[in-house]
């Protein structure tokens, strides 16, 4: 059995520095990396992309709003062609940095707002999924498991990855349940494991009512933003280790 | 015989329009297309880019440094390894757009301050030249006849475009006279075109004391930024065409 | 008999140049002038606020969302905390040129997306009179004669400014005809001043379907855009001045 | 016997942290808030203000370069008037948040590379004076003890406090030893404490050769970069305490 494992990664920015890069680079099969928009900037981006290619990971592009200060998070009512534009530009800008280095752009995983805008809005998806086809068809789209996103890439002929979570709950329509709410993250790294196990093996799981639902997915998505997160990706790559799960980006 | 003839287009930015992009496309055979620090944005650089693609034109990249403000004509302190990384995020965001439209990139030229300083700077025409060295080291690089940025260039192993005016004067020792001095801006048209013939083809200029220098060009650089100077362009076709000098971007 | 005449000016940033300034100026009783953000920046927003002192115009800060390529017209989820900071920011910031030129700020009124959803969205419009508030009750809020900004100001306080358009047809409900729809714009001068005249003498204006709405306005929004709009502008000074409508700004 | 002890802070910017805010707040008289153009934001501009007046400190503008990648540390070329505006606009803007909190702006303190530069260029150092006289002649102008800044100041007939630092060593010339230098840094508190005594009490600083000169100074600059340099701060406190010296802003 095998699964992809993505991080988001380079979203430092100047003298700020967030996440835990060098922690996370090694326990992850594919990463993303910001592009200068919503996080990142150009010496953030060459130096991200030559230690993903070091630690030989399938590189995948960031893109994101064009909204530094709020991190991307903010929707913003872009036309479907000013999406298409800031996506072939922040992809592009990545690519010279893996050109430059002698690798080659695997995917591309949208941020923030636009990532979950695009989830449930097929208008922003098509756009998405657009830029991408556009630029090279030959790109992964990375989008959560079972939304628009992904509706829009196999629509447009992608390859798309879908993606789930091990640290957020699922509800009964298989939307994750919102931040605000009780119960939307799973703290305990046992609870994460079970998640990640019943994907992985049965396809399912477990909603906050109790029910199962049916998620399939081939790449789950981990953070890296505190040294509990780390933790938890050490923790199931150490028990994935043990029952033979390979961690492994997508034809690679 | 023949000649390069190239012009900064797609400087424009949201709501904000500059330039006579429409007149001089036709009129040149290469295009210096700005990559949205200086100017520019991805709106703006998408529709150019498929318009110079549109009437076959060679097409560069066209960066300057981060100061939409100043219009990238202000230096700024950057290092060389600064300089390398915000390159190399233009030229890959102009190469996404050229990529998508099924074109190809076919060189880089500079932009104000970095064009100017990177002339007269050693340090900082290296780091110009080793961007798109690491890029693509088939990119041809275009800078000032005679410059520092074209010596580092070529020390690089970099085809290098060597650039002259028409519409400004030139100095004893080979160098433009500061657009402060009397003199310094070429304003009729038939000035303009002795010069343009003078160093086309006896590969030499009159300089504002007389005499001549001798002055090796590969392309000429024509303005867009006002209807005299669409005009000029106009005039220096007709009379190019007249006396069998054909404009040609270099290899294509 | 006299009424307000506004108009947003300040909108140039670096080499880019908008707006019919120097003309527009002289024609109006109050401006509005941008603050950095969707248009405008610290050497504009000096020479902007010079010239209205000198002219002796009332001066508002026009403050937007932070987006510069999309000229702040494009809606971005902000939370009521961050709208009431960027507008302080942004009043802050005009606010420090017309003390240092020896003037007084004497209204505000928000630009583009954020005037327009303003003008619909009750907590919107609520935290943008709260940043007046919060900065100096004493100023007067410009709004959309009947729109939840006006509301908003009123619930809290301050002073409302309600404007109306002359340029720009109404509906049945008060509101303004889309722009995308026919006869959503005047472009007849005659037609334009009878809509101006039947707003001032009558506070009352005729809308699409020929029906007439009462419209209770204290200020006439002008564009400066282009020369069209500019001798617009002159001919209704002419008009009114006929008929001894008096342009002045509110408690000027 | 009395000193003023003043600190940067306010520099994090949308979800990106830095310095020790909180920490530093209640060891320091003074505080520089950063602007929005080389750190900080609306958001964190209106929360460092109310803390700041919540702990009653002397609140400082500290304004830099339009350069938020380079964090204002890369000289720009700009004009003296453009100087002048970048800093009305930033101190204005951060004015706004004072005055909206019921506070009153004490003083302006350059950032980085303007503060650098400005301390040994005459026609810079007198730009950012300027800048201070047009928008408040009454601020106070903090600059490096014995610098051009200070001179311009004082030229200008600003209020000016002479800052000085217990964490650099001093070159016999009266300046910081660049910090590339071996000894630049002064990492042991006993060490930064002496250096701080003999500012307070002798008027004089022991340079790197061991020779003594004279330094006057009003301030003394703290950093709150990590831990370290809070633990320094909480030491020198204690210590001065102990010595009956008041830290206490100029005229607060």
């Amino acid at each position: 059995m095998q699964i992809d494992v993505n991080c988001d990664l380079g979203e430092s920015y100047g003298i700020y520095r967030i996440g835990s890069d060098e922690a996370m680079m090694p326990l992850v099969s594919s990463v993303n990396i910001a592009c200068g928009f919503h996080g990142g900037d150009a010496d953030t981006m060459a130096e991200t992309v030559e230690k993903a290619l070091k630690h030989g990971k399938a590189i995948g592009a960031h893109p994101g709003y064009p909204d530094l200060q709020g991190f991307g998070r903010r929707h913003m009512a872009m036309t479907p062609s000013e999406v298409i534009n800031v996506m072939i530009y922040q992809i592009g800008a990545l690519d010279g940095f893996i050109r430059a280095a002698g690798g080659q752009l695997h995917h591309v995983k949208p941020h923030g707002a636009l990532y979950n805008k695009g989830a449930i809005d097929p208008a922003l998806a098509d756009a998405i999924a657009s830029a991408i086809k556009k630029l090279n068809p030959q790109l992964f789209l990375y989008g959560l498991a079972g939304s628009e996103l992904c509706k829009a890439g196999q629509r447009q002929g992608l390859k798309v990855v879908r993606e789930a979570f091990v640290d957020r709950t699922y509800q009964e329509d298989g939307t994750l349940t919102p931040r605000q709410q009780e119960k939307a993250l799973i703290h305990d790294a046992d609870q994460a494991l079970q998640q990640a196990l019943s994907i992985i093996e049965k396809k399912a799981v477990q909603t906050t009512t109790g029910t199962w639902i049916s998620l399939e997915a081939d790449s789950l998505c981990l953070h890296g933003d505190n040294e509990k997160a780390v933790e938890l990706a050490q923790y199931l790559r150490k028990k994935f280790s043990e029952k033979n799960i390979t961690i492994k980006a997508p034809f690679c």
